[in-house]
């Protein structure tokens, strides 16, 4: 189980994953938007006091959602994927699965080293993108290779790789590994990629935030994959 | 003054912005490293307590630099530049600074409602970039009306505006400005641009992380100024 926090989160959550919600906790005073769907979840009202204890942030927005963790399983299809290799900081996570989100991929995996996907920092970058698409904990050296066995072409994103813009796209589905904030995807995991692909840049900062990096990234593989369906 | 702190962004500073560090503070045991040019920055060593005491990082990384606080004045000319409205989250202020250097950008401009350009956690998701371009406060519709005065024309992302991909770019300069995490940029500003622009998202988020959106835009607006040159 865990803790979802404010009126924004929430909304994502009983709008698009109402039967993962098991209850609500309300701070007095604060007023359930009416046309939510809440009938068949439990709700408490309790003393300013007690919200204030419960809320894991400074400035507690006045209602807190109980959720049940769901580890979701997906069996992997032609589909487009990002894959996240090592990166722990909690933000980073939930700009990274926002970002997927806003670019319609199918899922998000988490390997080795990376925080957790529902962490509570997490949740709060991530703006409700946690109910859009399954966020999945598991090894991504054999995601990759049931990517690779399905023809799903994979991408990793590094320093050392080809300038994106004259890397071939040839199907609008892939798998793209976004690496650690230092030292980027692990070198094995990058040994397993059909191409290493780098951002071309003409400034002086030697590299990218790694969610501003996937983002530019998933931008492209978009660009590329509709121009394949023209 | 402020404090910078670990060995990445004082290696940074020291090489870049060498006049700007009034002295440097080791932890004992911390050995500076030989190659850099420090011989005209005053250098104390001091015990472990005393250091702790001094970090403001929850890990300390035996290096910290006092550096002068240097407001410039940028003189505005046909170049390229990001004007920044209402950022309130350090980490997201830094990696846009990050992201401005990352594509070259001549100085970006914080207006109203930005935290301080300087504050410790930007200037760690700025990762050095603070050293290789002006960082300037100033009222961005001064700004605005100076560029357009110049013909630097002014695109503003917003969720309202028209598909970037569609928009016409004539020209390699521009000022770009990004807004507010939760409202955008504020529409009298947008008011002001030659373009309100948006990126095309197949996906179910509303929205993207503001440094995310602006590394796209910017990655855009390069790719469109190079494709100008040819």
């Amino acid at each position: 189980m865990y803790l979802l926090e404010g009126p924004h989160l929430l909304e994502e959550a009983v709008f698009s994953a109402n039967d993962m919600l098991s209850a609500i906790v309300i701070d007095e005073g604060f007023h359930m938007p009416r046309k939510w769907p809440t009938e068949d979840i439990e709700v408490y009202q309790v003393t300013h006091k007690i919200f204030t204890e419960l809320s894991q942030t400074e400035t507690p927005q006045g209602i807190i959602g109980i959720c049940r963790m769901v580890r979701p399983s997906v069996s992997i299809g032609l589909g487009r994927y990002l894959l996240v290799d090592g990166v722990q900081d909690p933000g980073n996570m939930g700009t990274l699965i926002r970002t997927a989100d806003a670019f319609g991929l199918d899922a998000v995996f988490l390997g080795k080293g990376c925080v957790d996907g529902y962490n509570s920092k997490t949740l709060r970058s991530g703006q409700g993108s946690h109910f859009h698409l399954p966020i999945v904990h598991r090894d991504l050296f054999s995601v990759a290779a049931e990517m690779k066995r399905l023809g799903v072409p994979l991408y990793g994103s590094s320093l050392q790789g080809g300038d994106m813009t004259k890397t071939d796209v040839t199907q609008p589905y892939f798998g793209l590994v976004v690496g650690n904030e230092g030292q980027g995807a692990s070198p094995e995991l990058l040994a397993e990629m059909d191409r290493e692909v780098r951002i071309p840049m003409a400034g002086r900062a030697e590299s990218l935030n790694v969610a501003v990096a996937a983002g530019i990234l998933l931008y492209w593989l978009q660009s590329e994959g509709l121009a394949l369906e023209r």
